[in-house]
């Protein structure tokens, strides 16, 4: 895993992921106490940073591959962006998604040419179905997050913060990434250290969910204690992954933990000062830019927004949170 | 007026006002029949194009002018746009709004360093206050739309269309801008014309506020009959201008009206399949491209969201609406 990857990567998305705008506003300036930067991979295509590894992925495939298809674990952005990379390729896509899922994110999947495989949480082994299908079918995997593709693709959004930074005269800052298995924040911290070593990422992470934030204290990889529960479960893994932790234990700052109503009152901020709609889990880390900034230094923080896909109940929540 | 004065205004926002992106879904392109190309200007600084002609106008006052300060007229985007534009030049700016003007957009535009000057609209003339106060003061103002200098800003937003669509090899389709007074239809037009002729402006605009459209039709400027009383609050003007409207009688296709229900419904599908916040009358040319397909030729229409600062109980109505 390295940045020769990440480059490779960044030729063969060109022109199909969008290069995501970097956003201000001198009113979040004004509540974090110093310049605020906001890279908003809610506008990437699909909604979420994930159709950049997706992308990554597929584009590798031979063609014997592309024509059998792939096969991914998801009932989120994910799925979404194999879906539609998968679609671009002219490949079959087969999402494997809990029977409970929000109707409409199967509806989404659907109408982006994936066969949607429901299971039940409670009676069936998502990898066991998953391991079935992709034998009886032939279908490549495309991970999540702890595959070097998948982080080489993500790894482009860092590439582009390095260079926007850069020509901003910004060079010494925090990146502060919302993190689950941790394939964005180690693909962006790959990037920076190639192209902006004073940039240096923190992971964001759900209170009761930090597992990231504690594997970098305890030095080796521990799990969350539970798994449901969260407004942020776009960002909500068991545990750091194999290969993107010890990439983050040599380049990360300390992970920050945020609360349930920190996030929403960042996504009430993020409709407010940057019209852009965030969900909970991709605006944990504009929250720790805007509420945590004792544990920043400098005068200035960038903030990755990395996903929109939010049900309107919860984007109401988030807005009647802040009206209160 | 001519593209010569769009070119010079694109240099000097140069660096200062954003690039907005161009954005899609394959979702809206199915509801419209055709491909859909959003230009997002509620990601404009200050959450609307209007950034851009009061840049546009600001960067050209001498030094003294600067000193002396700015005036407008304006409770909404284009109030915000002159404010921010002149605290950047380091100049006064002084706001005449409507005392029964949200208190939030009042906050707002103190908040971005102008002074705000209240005036009764029962018992006030808004026009005789304006000009004692230039008078006064010896204040600059900066009016909304009927300037060469603001036209000229706004049509920058025209000469990233046409580069952006040139890049994309669509060279003919119409482009809906959401309308009030023309000052950014006519900019856009003219920028068009210039760099992108197979392009053609459409204004969108509310039921009962179409007076840009009845003009075109009738040839000759005629007037709304009210002036209150649509969420598209944004777009609503007393009649065309009397440099924008030549301009669009010259260049402009037909005008597309469009309902308050529909409007709402492409702010909640630009939530969702876009993740931008747009407000009702920056969503009206988006609605035009959606649900009136039948007056658009060809296999692609640009739609300009031009604005995004939306209360959140107007927003929440939208969502709700959509949900039923």
């Amino acid at each position: 895993m390295n940045i020769d990857m990440i480059r490779a990567a960044a030729e063969r998305i060109n022109g199909h992921a969008r290069r995501t705008p970097i956003l201000t506003s001198p009113f979040l300036d004004e509540i974090a106490g110093r310049q605020v930067f906001v890279k908003a991979e809610c506008l990437q295509h699909t909604g979420s940073f994930k159709f950049r590894g997706a992308w990554s992925a597929v584009s590798k495939l031979s063609d014997n591959e592309l024509k059998t298809g792939v096969i991914a674990f998801s009932s989120g952005n994910h799925a979404q962006g194999v879906s539609l990379a998968a679609r671009e390729h002219g490949a079959p896509a087969v999402i494997v998604m809990p029977s409970d899922a929000p109707q409409v994110k199967i509806d989404n999947t659907r109408a982006l040419g994936a066969e949607v495989i429901l299971f039940d949480r409670a009676t069936e082994d998502r990898d066991e179905i998953g391991a079935r299908l992709a034998a009886e079918r032939g279908l490549t995997l495309i991970k999540p997050f702890d595959d070097p593709l998948v982080i080489a693709g993500q790894g482009t959004a860092g590439l582009e913060i390095a260079q926007d930074m850069t020509a901003l005269g910004i060079t010494t800052a925090d990146v502060a990434v919302c993190c689950g298995g941790g394939g964005l924040t180690s693909g962006i911290a790959l990037a920076l250290e190639a192209d902006a070593p004073g940039l240096r990422v923190r992971p964001a992470e759900p209170e009761h969910f930090d597992d990231m934030t504690r594997s970098l204290v305890a030095g080796k990889i521990v799990r969350n204690e539970r798994l449901s529960g969260s407004l942020m479960d776009a960002i909500i893994t068991p545990q750091p992954g194999d290969i993107t932790f010890p990439i983050l234990k040599r380049l990360s700052g300390p992970g920050i933990v945020v609360t349930e109503t920190e996030a929403l009152r960042a996504v009430a901020l993020a409709f407010e000062r940057l019209r852009i709609v965030v969900e909970p889990g991709g605006a944990a880390a504009l929250a720790a830019a805007l509420f945590h900034p004792e544990e920043f230094e400098g005068d200035a923080v960038i903030a990755v927004a990395t996903g929109g896909n939010v049900d309107a109940a919860v984007f109401m929540q988030a807005l009647e949170a802040s009206r209160a």
